[in-house]
């Protein structure tokens, strides 16, 4: 079983300036290629921390992905510090020099300085890994059955070096077993409770097979991971658990989620060769932003309004101003007029309309803090429910989303 | 100088299940109240793993945070691994008893049972802290002149944990200095451009100043660091700094301080008493998500459309299907009719529309991929601006997004 550690290397990531979202990505990556992360460490970019993050990753990890440091100005340090811990020297890398003056004669509006073109001087004992999209090289070093991969920190020059470089030259290197997750989402039952009916079933759990409970917001997510090298049996094996759990949770569970929601949507509006547009009030512009972060979403998603404020359901929306009187700008038939009016308005199949109150203070509506109407329009007819989702304005914007994106799903079926 | 380390545990931070933003909120708060966090670790919730952690971290930090692990079910081993460490034995904590019991009876629908109870278990040798919310409580242990305290991973809880109980304790427990950071929000340099303007200022810097380039989309941020006992003349010491500073980078000095720029658009509109509305295409509701994400924008932001699909650029903006066809989707006429007739519909001040090809293919545009029109109509003009940002479609909505927003504060000025 190879095992990785991540050293991502920054003092913003310290000082709380910065989320470290690249290792989430990395996880990702080194699971799905078979490769087990055993520490994530976030250090200064100081040349003492680095190194001494080295050599204790020399016990866990037989390969160590490096993030950060890489840039031309004075305190990114990470190509220095590799070259002293591999007793290596800076040499000039040809392609690379004409790669960064390419960069700078085609996208950059500021003249290239000595700064960038030393971006080229490189450590002469690694492999250099050219990034396509930015002046700082990956680099891949190897000593003593280890291998060190110095990556940017920017994280879309990050992502498309992982996947064109770092992840193919692994697979290449070694010979990788499967790891497999499957997440169960349920809801409506605390965790020790969920577990007091699982003892039997944990206990009898196959060794190599691992089990977790991950709460959050009154769902509970379980999850079992495995790794073999054989897929197909371990699959098998994993799939054998789960249809006995499944029994044992049925009336809690709702289902597994290896993809989001807005895949699902995706996928499904496209299949069936519908068109989808939106009218946004409460969640302004998320689930547009959603749907429309998946490349292709043209094919179905004509578009949408974002009604944010009441006089705008009315301008653009053409909801009738007396029914926003007389029912309150949160109520059913709004939410209900948003959706067929954007559904006609856009000649679309179906239509999403959201109209809440997300706090933190009332706005213009009477409506409790936190209750949002959400409406489903078709050619043939309109759903719509109440949902109440407590005073937390994110939170309440974040389920109206997830839930408007379910509503369409089960009415498209 | 009192330093820490946090040490995240749970394997769904090694599978990139979720995003460690608890050492995000540590680090911010341990940096207001004088404590530098040097090493961030995210590992397994395995015995051995969380043992060698705090071992390793002795010769790093005085200060240990540990989070998660501390739930009821089987997988959570964080207390038992503790009381190994620190050969101490679980004894019950009659008051968190009763706090457990009180919030079954209160807020919980399932029955209290055996696991919940062993939540009052806890190690006798540390100072116990009541958690609020939930049943997992915080311990304090001192040991060989470290502190080493563990929390739970559920984000609210731990929140309110460290500001009500480890905080105050710290502060009482240390003479703690002062950590300032100051941050410059520059744009239109790239950062080796504007390390080659500051080499003079930036070797000049007083030892104990600590200064760093963050480069994002186009932008780089600037900050200096700096700690010290007394505060006033930190503060002096550093402002000194950043008045040399500013002369330098006059042309791409944008404002200093963390604010985003949606946070500023929000100020200046609500300053102004000014009304923004959107069109967006290629951006397809980022716009708007952003806007809406901080609570009370419907004081100047009176919503927008997402006109995503080419027939929706009629249908929803009256924009002309001759201009369309004449000019194609991603032009100069087009962003500017778009701007101009929502700006219309919906009675704003200003609006701002996007029109371009975020790739990954060419759509219904001959513009090259990456090419964004960007327009901004008030009242009295129009301006429009194109860009050309890239294939990376991500990259390319980002950046549209963040030049939408300059734009708008440009013309508002």
């Amino acid at each position: 079983m190879m095992q990785a550690e991540l050293l991502s290397i920054g003092d913003e990531l310290l000082i709380g300036q910065v989320v470290n979202t690249n290792a989430v990505f990395l996880s990702k990556a080194l699971n799905s290629i078979g490769i087990e992360v055993v520490q994530i460490s976030c250090i200064s970019d100081q040349k003492e921390a680095i190194i001494e993050a080295l050599d204790e990753s020399k016990k866990r990890a037989q390969i160590i992905l490096l993030t950060g440091g890489l840039g031309p100005t004075k305190d990114d340090i990470t190509k220095h510090t590799l070259c002293v811990y591999f007793n290596d020297i800076l040499v000039e890398n040809q392609e690379i020099k004409t790669h960064i003056e390419h960069i700078f004669s085609s996208y950059v509006t500021t003249p290239i300085n000595q700064e960038n073109r030393k971006q080229a001087l490189l450590p002469s004992k690694a492999r250099i890994l050219k990034n396509e999209h930015g002046t700082a090289s990956g680099m891949w070093f190897e000593k003593d059955n280890q291998v060190i991969i110095a990556l940017p920190g920017v994280p879309f020059e990050m992502k498309a070096l992982v996947n064109n470089h770092v992840l193919p030259a692994l697979k290449e290197k070694y010979t990788l077993p499967y790891i497999k997750h499957i997440t169960i989402q349920t809801y409506g039952l605390g965790e020790s409770a969920i577990a007091e009916r699982l003892i039997h079933w944990e206990n009898e759990l196959p060794r190599g097979l691992k089990f977790a409970y991950l709460p959050n917001f009154g769902k509970v997510r379980l999850r079992l991971s495995g790794k073999d090298f054989n897929s197909i049996e371990l699959t098998e094996r994993m799939e054998a658990e789960i249809d006995k759990l499944i029994p044992i949770i049925k009336d809690i569970y709702v289902g597994r989620d290896e993809d989001s929601i807005e895949q699902i949507v995706h996928r499904k509006f496209i299949q069936k060769k519908a068109t989808l547009s939106l009218a946004e009030s409460c969640t302004g512009g998320q689930i547009a932003t959603l749907l429309t972060s998946i490349p292709g979403a043209s094919a179905y998603f004509k578009g949408g309004v974002v009604a944010y404020h009441t006089q705008s359901k009315i301008d653009l929306l053409s909801v009738p101003k007396r029914l926003i009187d007389q029912h309150s700008v949160v109520s059913q038939p709004v939410a209900e007029a948003m959706a067929k009016n954007v559904q006609k308005h856009y000649h679309t199949d179906y239509a999403i309309a959201t109209t809440g109150n997300a706090g933190p203070t009332k706005g213009d509506a009477d409506a409790e803090i936190g209750t949002v109407w959400i409406a489903v329009a078709s050619k043939s007819k309109v759903i719509s429910e109440k949902f109440v989702f407590g005073n937390h304005r994110e939170r309440v914007i974040h389920k109206a989303v997830q839930k408007a994106l379910e509503l369409v799903l089960q009415h498209l079926k």
